[in-house]
């Protein structure tokens, strides 16, 4: 049992849940997209299960089989948070936002402002983006990888030197003398990139947490971890193993190592889609009963994954011996996990009801099984939390709270209680104002 | 006694007030500008006048005496108005937002967001910017006034083109068919501007009013009454008299003629800075309690205003008949006001507390006066409605909201409830969703 606690953290996405085909459930209304009073129980229900922060991620065109499928994005991550925050005390916000395409002073601005009226609770996932259509909406080409980075750090960098613009001390407010700010301390940054400028300063004051937490995500590119080690403290991973999550965690906290910073400053998130349910036979049927014919589709990808062929029309038979013989995973990081639950001879149908194929690892059954992946995650070092991102909203977020964090609690893994009252607190990351001075330049 | 009624709007500012040094009053907590709880109490009182828009004013840069006389923005119009959202439930929102220095994607996205999530209540006040210091925030020169224009004209488009590319039966979100989304509807704007463009389509649906209501203010340029007359659906004038105000408002109708539309979807509001209180004189009392030396500094400019000579050490009497004698109105719209006042009698100082160099037309006194104020330019056709500027806003809103409002009920000129639950409504301006077929194109 170890001293540190564990963290966890909600995804928000389109108001109905992670799973496919989540917005076609009886118990969801289907106009939760747009309909923010749902979006905020799930905050609140978050809340009450001391999760320290809410996560958008975003992504700022339509995409996908949005006939079918949904919009599978917030409606817009600001908005949406800054709605929450008047909802909720203690959570924390942690929104994407793109360096590719924004102003920094408009992300300084607002991300400080949503941090200020929340009481220090606000956070920045600083992304660059690449996608052609989310440029397009901007009127804009897709930069080449090293000038979106370069811009990356441009960006975070003018953002934290407005954010400390306005000096700790500067707000002297004294009615009766008539001195409202000590103007030698609200001073312009003159900061000048090659992509991105700005004079400031910004006129807004520390929040109880000095300024917003700054978050990285993706998969670990080079280009990544330097923009992670140099100004992250929180790192929302990708990672479908433990394995996978240990390496990764290792990686992003020798980034920060290199760039003069302590390790411990930046906390390793590994995704989760969590099905709880009594049992696991009940947790699949929940699934499939969402899922529908979604997997029958799903049969070729499963099949590639494990080297074997599978008949769509056996989908309610388990694999053979000799199919499960012949079977080896492929460099699909999910494929080791598919092959382990063939071969505990479920059907084709519940492999894949099993979220093999899923964007998250994923956890069907009980409060303990999901008890058991975190505690084994955490206690490998594979991660310092979890983001979650529960398959429906509407129940899932009320299971996952009141069912399994009573028994990460009980095993003394998990806070009791909100460590603090702001988001750095309860990421237990050190205080910052302004620029880091170990890690102002640019890379190269 | 006409069957139309007047609108009223009340212009958020920093928390504490309109006046010079509100943020020294006794009853003002000087930590509001952060304190975002006091915004939201304004907002319920403005909301419990029936008032039917919030305006906020901005300027993305630190301008003026900021030791002295603090910060006078609020702290960001889109965070602000989003909390104050989840506080009301009647009240419209309308935000300043640069054309200038801001991607029409980003702003579509954020006015529709607040407007779907407000049911109906977000309005964006339009704006170009030509101040070094906001550009020097963006990192970019200030562009000359045809490329301003230019740039607003494209924007604006493009902001309605999304705002209309989610068409309004586009949703279909049929859980038994599975149908989300008739794609059909949710289309790409591809609109490429000079300056500006975007593909969307934008994936948020309409909101109850639709889409958000245009705003424009300012001076009556040429450029901005182009701009006003194709686009807005609401002016927020800056006038100092009747004749002002029947000039511009007849200026602002004509344009939207010439653009195609029905002059009664644009509505003028003239400014207006209240101090209500028993009498005039404890009115006064209460300004020169708060302006306290800042009205002898305002000394030179009163003299420049009436052509004579003021000494400020005389500021406890009134003009000589001599001074009186030798005054006539200069150039300045407000002097004519400042030698009526002159005439009444009153001393220097009072001269000065009655706000005759302030930013707006200010009435000081019982309910009743301010009532005359507000019918008189009403029915002269010089205003469909007021923006409102308080004097403090502690205690300034509620003494509008309980003693004027109720006058202006009796006399039959303004709403006893909210005529609907939109902003649209409430204004009595035209359905709009998408863009105008009528005045698309750009400027020359």
């Amino acid at each position: 049992m170890t001293e540190k606690k564990l963290i966890l953290g909600l995804a928000l996405h389109d108001g109905s849940g992670a799973l496919n085909n989540a917005w076609r459930a009886p118990q969801v209304n289907p106009e939760n997209y747009a309909n923010f009073e749902a979006n905020i129980r799930y905050a609140q229900a978050a809340e009450r299960g001391k999760f320290a922060f809410l996560f958008i991620p975003d992504f700022p065109a339509v995409r996908g089989d949005i006939e079918h499928g949904g919009v599978r994005n917030i409606i817009d991550p600001m908005i949406a948070l800054t709605a929450i925050s008047q909802a909720t005390s203690r959570i924390g916000f942690v929104a994407t936002g793109s360096t590719s395409f924004q102003e920094p002073f408009n992300h300084a601005r607002q991300f400080k402002a949503l941090d200020v009226l929340s009481h220090g609770r606000a956070g920045w996932n600083a992304v660059t983006t690449s996608d052609p259509a989310v440029a397009a909406n901007y009127g804009k080409p897709v930069a080449e990888r090293s000038e979106r980075y370069q811009r990356a750090h441009e960006s975070i960098q003018i953002v934290q030197a407005l954010w400390g613009s306005w000096q700790k001390e500067a707000w002297i407010k004294n009615q009766a003398s008539g001195q409202y700010i000590d103007s030698s301390k609200l001073q312009p940054v003159n900061l000048q990139g090659k992509y991105v400028a700005s004079r400031g300063p910004l006129a807004i004051p520390p929040s109880e947490q000095g300024q917003p937490v700054i978050f990285s995500s993706g998969g670990p590119s080079p280009h990544l971890l330097a923009l992670a080690g140099r100004y992250a403290s929180g790192f929302i991973g990708e990672v479908w193993t433990i394995e996978d999550g240990r390496a990764q965690r290792a990686m992003v906290r020798r980034a920060a190592e290199e760039a003069g910073r302590d390790p411990d400053d930046i906390k390793f998130f590994a995704g989760i889609m969590p099905t709880v349910a009594p049992s696991v036979r009940e947790g699949l049927d929940r699934r499939i009963s969402i899922l529908g014919d979604t997997l029958k589709a799903q049969v070729p990808q499963l099949a590639n994954m494990l080297g074997v062929q599978i008949d769509r029309r056996r989908l309610d038979e388990p694999l053979t011996t000799e199919q499960l013989s012949g079977a080896y995973p492929s460099r699909d990081p999910r494929s080791g996990i598919a092959l382990d639950v063939a071969r505990q001879g479920w059907t084709v149908r519940d492999i894949l009801a099993h979220g093999v194929i899923d964007y998250h690892p994923t956890v069907v059954g009980p409060a303990a099984l999901h008890a058991d992946h975190i505690q084994e995650w955490f206690e490998a070092e594979a991660a310092d939390g979890f983001w979650l991102s529960p398959d429906i909203f509407e129940d899932g977020v009320d299971a996952f709270v009141d069912e399994v964090v009573p028994v990460l609690q009980q095993r003394g893994i998990y806070p009791s209680d909100y460590i603090g009252t702001t988001l750095r607190e309860n990421l237990g990351v050190a205080e910052q104002y302004g620029l880091d001075p170990r890690v102002v330049g640019t890379e190269d």
